[in-house]
């Protein structure tokens, strides 16, 4: 790694940025078997361009380790509560390693009935979705994915938080090239744009959240006392509590506000619970045909100047791939002295 | 049925309601089979106070099957495409006795394997979506169900239509009482709103579509002739887009676009694919403990002064079961008018 001509920040390859977050959580106690899954993760943001998602989620990794929110040494167990369920208990450790547990097995099942899920119970998630369905996409399955956190979102039409930012992703497979994948907060923005407004005292656009009146406000420190607000008003609002319903009280877990009630006060990253869909494309229509249908879709989504959501990011990946990725001096120090 | 003291509505028991729709669909050459589906989705829209999905939409399906694009003695076929697949070729006859053909299939394999799909192909679909996830709901079975239609809304930043209104429904059993159902367009503003705003010469709020320079406008006739807009912005688009590949090339349907072109200009209902899921509840989890937190989630809802989407059906609905319902002379005589 090499300190650029920019002072303001450091210069990694992507092998340097995982190898040093690695260090940076296995000497923070995280067991040999959650740290490559984690790193992995990290590394995936930073490389895809992703900054919010990217290694700066270390901080909050590590702070809810020491907070004791997280077990280190999780060690999930895989069930299987129908032909076509898996559920994997993921023992409190991050959601990464409950993933690799039950993806297995969710694939096979997908595969050999046509639609499977995976619930991934007692996980703590401080990261995108878009690894885990864009996973299963390479696997040439469609996937659906979605995941509650910490009750921050009002209800449209309320003012008190009951929903997580509870974030929906989806992948397609794609002959020959990355899967088409979207992923996004059912809340009109997401809490880490809320934070950096807040630690940047920038104002946030109309629509955004209320303050603990209810009144809407622009004000991040206003709208982090008070709600965030789902997207799309009660559109976004009822798939906010989709997303509530099937990542907690189906599959046994939590709900966003009984996740925040839990951490009670600690500011650790939520625990709970995360449902994945897979569907096998070829079981209904796998001709030549069926794949130019959704890639004409495609081109003519890109072809009228809109924009394919998983676009902007591999453009990101290739240029990181073939050139590393640029982390910010500061942030890396501060990561750097988070090691023992 | 009577004439009510206000000369402008006719007052009608549901039954005769029923046998009035099932009359003109009958006259109108549908076959016995196809009847009584069609005729209850039409009374369940008046029953529950959708006017834009009750009986006036009995317009559009006569229209539909006077120009020839739907098969009146339409016979459904149910195959197997995987353990936990159901499909259905719907004929081109009418969505709802396809759905008939497969439900059982559908509620059978989602108890046997934890969850199952339900792909119906070929359909004309005219109606709403909660018809179909009421009654997986009613099964004590989670439904999601989603389809496409015809391409009029353009994805969030491009100027040209290309999306259905694409809607989504989502279905969630409740102990003892109607289940918690939402179901709307990933547009915007669904197509009959911009109809009913079309005829009345009425302006529709910003942000609802484009004209066919692309430049935003509230001008009903402009948008008809430029392009819809989904809602939420570049996160609705998505949804619509996943929506346009589920009910499409994942099931080997048409895209929206393809049912435009097949429509030839004549105006009539789309003609495509649906796709319904169905998760069984008791396999995860189906504790007091969890119907309890699903239950708290509705009333911290309630409770704070904003509304669950089926809660104004459901209050429509009992008055109409105990009152009957008023419907436009106006459209009455239309509709009277359309038999033989």
């Amino acid at each position: 790694m090499n300190q650029t001509t920019d002072k303001a920040t450091m210069h990694m390859s992507l092998d340097e940025l995982r190898e040093f977050a690695g260090r940076i959580l296995l000497e923070n106690g995280l067991s040999a078997a959650q740290v490559p899954g984690v790193a992995e993760t990290l590394v995936a943001g930073e490389r895809d361009g992703c900054g919010a998602h990217g290694i700066y989620r270390l901080l909050s990794a590590v702070r809810s380790m020491r907070l004791g929110k997280i077990n280190r040494h999780a060690s999930p167990t895989v069930t299987e509560p129908g032909p076509s369920l898996v559920r994997v208990d993921g023992d409190r450790g991050f959601a990464q390693l409950a993933f690799e547990a039950g993806r297995p097995l969710l694939v096979e099942k997908a595969r050999h009935f046509g639609i499977a899920a995976l619930a991934l119970n007692r996980c703590v998630h401080f990261a995108a979705l878009w690894p885990e369905v864009e996973a299963i996409a390479s696997e040439n399955l469609v996937a659906i994915a979605m995941t509650s956190n910490h009750a921050w979102v009002a209800p449209a039409g309320g003012t008190q938080p009951l929903f997580g930012t509870n974030p929906i992703a989806f992948g397609w497979p794609r002959p020959e090239q990355e899967p088409f994948v979207f992923d996004f907060a059912t809340s009109a923005i997401a809490r880490g744009e809320l934070e950096l407004h807040r630690r940047g005292g920038r104002q946030l656009p109309p629509g955004c959240g209320i303050d603990r009146d209810g009144n809407p406000t622009t004000d991040p420190a206003a709208i982090a006392a008070g709600a965030m607000l789902p997207f799309g008003g009660h559109k976004g609002s009822a798939l906010a509590l989709m997303v509530e319903l099937l990542a907690g009280p189906l599959i046994g877990d939590l709900t966003s506000k009984e996740s925040l009630l839990m951490d009670d006060g600690a500011g650790a990253a939520p625990i709970g619970g995360e449902l994945i869909l897979a569907i096998d494309r070829s079981r209904f229509s796998d001709t030549p045909a069926s794949a130019d249908q959704a890639e004409a879709l495609f081109q003519q989504i890109v072809g009228q100047g809109a924009r394919l959501p998983s676009q902007r990011r591999y453009i990101a990946r290739k240029r990181s791939l073939a050139e590393g990725v640029h982390i910010p001096a500061a942030l890396y120090e501060e990561l750097a002295g988070l090691g023992r």
